[in-house]
């Protein structure tokens, strides 16, 4: 179709890594067509070269010299993962005038602003569609079609791992242990979960989102993040039989003059969009102050999902470049502040194990108003007499809406009273 | 933020037009910082200038001139709908090297084709996200997002008053007709529904989200329509019963070397992300090679939403018009030819009235069989005598898959069996 072409360095043959190398061996004339010009992979940066390959790649491709690479190439896709020495790479590429493709949401959300202005300065492309939700679209849609919109707030499931966790807690009654052993076992969970049921994961992929959606500049660091290594079967079968469901919610949402970005176990209610958010897949809802709602839905990881996403931005920039356009900048410039999440308005539940003696309830209930909270539903469940002979009761509590700070003050005060044994869960409800 | 500034002629004053009129002038300093540049809007073309108007916006913008006013602009906003005078217009502006933003589908599905070269033979800019699914971002994540991956799939509620009327019968049990009354009472349907019941309008969108999705060129023309008034209330009744709902669905699909394009009712698994999309909500399904299942959801139409939809191209391509950059050509180069309904594969749901007679089921039966239709289910349900005297039974069958002229042929050997009154219902059935 064209006898232009230009080069493509890839760094990276893992689970990402080999699918593009694939598609771009397999599709080469389809993408030179769709381009305008000839994709030519270079070559393949990895570690020892003498590892297990893809036999439907050309051996020679690959090498362990990435700089070499970087150094002759138009256009450098980097999907090795990790801060360094992806970030200096990066850089390397971004100064010597190459388009990059990213995936690194690790990278991104500690040193986005870094690489961006590195692209500005250099006019060249940066994207990055594939850190964020695997093959969903969702940073194009945030940053151009909604760029003449005001986005209100974003809820995200972007992290397929806890996703699936949560749902076999949901639609089976599993406790959290049995559900991340069989997330194991089938391949959705690694043997180091930390990253993913702690929340850092999500955290990452919200920093970036939140930097897009609202036009400044956040880092990890910015976001408030908790796990569900906590939640229990007995949160998930109280959450049900009120019509809830609990998922793992990525909040980026404008807090005044600043934004609020949190990741923490969630209530929805079941009728919600988000709530019919299956296995792991991954969605995003949006609101706006013109568009309403929107919902993207799809995978959030794999090797050739992640891979579309790559290649979409591969073929965007590369057209791009070959039709001699000028890099976009960074459009960042509102620079809204991180707001703290002692601010944040929400409505509660909260677990309590409380000895059961009369006037409980009632204490509880006072100290709650004492500290200005509104109370929508308290419930009591009595338990079997414990070993210890003395008879335990649950109360779960739902509250109206109220702050961080001043549930915590309250909580403080009743985790302190005789009757209580321990607060057992506080998760956040969203409507 | 910048004191350079570009012109802008908004053609329409309508629902959409109104509201974009009304961002261009609220958010004129917020759209200049993500622009780069002032965006001045020099008029607003209607046919009478007289009527009432938007008092939000200065007086002196509204004009009866559209040619003097296109002349004058660097970008134009069509938002007039129909085909003329908007086709000459949009001609007239591309032309004359201005960008162009359009939401006008029954346009786009019947030319094109011929504007997209036109801006392409101008080296300017055409966009139109707001044509189809309202505020939904499908084009662009079609055209770019997913420009590295092969589409094999869309599956579209893009009819907002169709899904209304379909949903209120799922859940109401309510016959078509008091339905429509319904979303017309509402404001969800026009006192003339048939552009939308008739599938009309859906099979416009259907066109365009075809050409994108797999770089060819359709029109309205290539696509096969059916609307949703036979629908009756046993239909949805007999749907639910076997855990399906109808919606009145928009398949692109590869086929072979071509591309099969459709309008119709369909039966789908409540479970399917499609069937929880409710009320006058849109939603998209693409399936891809390697993206696999992508869902976009949010409000197909609406004065704000759609005004979202045009504002987001307008700033993408504003920005790339102050950057300088070419405008991004048609991708259209594969030219996939519109294959014939009679190919199309699928299963089906057969409704039938006919006597009640020993013997008559196997008869049908044995004729499904002449023909090479494997039957799935059949369900019989008798009816209290008729005034006539004669018991009617009614018969729904499910059959595998078979094509559409297999199907056609028996159903007309059935039609002609003297124990059947009549066919009373044919939908198509998708996974």
């Amino acid at each position: 179709m064209t006898d232009r072409s230009f080069k493509v360095a890839l760094l990276g043959a893992g689970t990402v890594g080999s699918q593009v190398a694939r598609i771009l061996t397999e599709d080469a004339e389809e993408l030179a067509s769709r381009i305008g010009s000839r994709p030519e992979l270079i070559g393949i940066a990895v570690r020892d070269t003498t590892a297990a390959r893809d036999t439907t790649v050309d051996a020679a491709l690959y090498t362990t010299d990435a700089e070499a690479l970087i150094d002759a190439a138009d256009v450098v896709i980097e999907l090795t993962g990790g801060i360094e020495p992806a970030r200096t790479r990066i850089l390397r590429a971004l100064s010597g005038g190459a388009a990059v493709v990213t995936g690194n949401k690790a990278l991104l959300a500690k040193h986005g602003t870094e690489l961006q202005r590195a692209a500005d300065a250099a006019g060249v492309q940066l994207s990055y569609e594939a850190a964020v939700a695997g093959a969903i679209p969702i940073l194009r849609p945030l940053r151009d079609s909604l760029a003449g919109d005001r986005i209100t707030r974003v809820l995200g499931i972007m992290n397929g791992t806890t996703n699936f966790i949560l749902d076999a807690m949901d639609s089976t009654g599993a406790q959290f242990d049995d559900a991340l052993a069989e997330a194991q076992r089938l391949g959705y969970a690694e043997a180091d979960p930390t990253a993913d049921v702690e929340g850092h994961d999500a955290a990452a992929k919200a920093a970036i989102v939140a930097s897009l959606a609202f036009h400044s500049e956040f880092t990890i660091d910015d976001v408030h993040c908790e796990g569900i290594r906590e939640i229990s079967a007995d949160d998930v079968a109280a959450a049900q039989a009120d019509g809830y469901v609990i998922k793992l919610l990525a909040v980026c949402e404008l807090d005044g003059e600043g934004v609020n970005i949190r990741v923490h176990p969630t209530l929805i209610p079941r009728k919600h969009p988000l709530a019919s958010v299956r296995d792991a897949y991954n969605a995003v809802f949006v609101e706006s102050r013109d568009a309403g709602e929107l919902m993207f839905y799809g995978p959030g990881a794999g090797g050739a999902p992640t891979a579309s996403a790559v290649m979409g931005d591969f073929v965007t920039l590369s057209r791009r470049k070959v039709l001699g356009g000028p890099a976009i900048p960074d459009q960042s410039h509102r620079n809204l502040e991180a707001t703290s999440l002692s601010r944040v308005v929400s409505r509660y539940t909260v677990g309590l194990h409380v000895k059961d003696k009369l006037g409980v309830l009632a204490r509880i209930a006072q100290v709650f108003a004492d500290h200005g909270i509104s109370i929508q539903t308290m419930h009591q469940t009595k338990h079997p007499e414990h070993e210890a002979g003395e008879p335990e009761t649950t109360i779960r509590i739902v509250t109206h809406r109220t702050t961080d700070e001043r549930l915590e003050g309250t909580l403080a005060e009743i985790s302190a009273l005789p009757t209580v044994d321990r607060v057992t869960s506080i998760i956040r409800v969203e409507n």
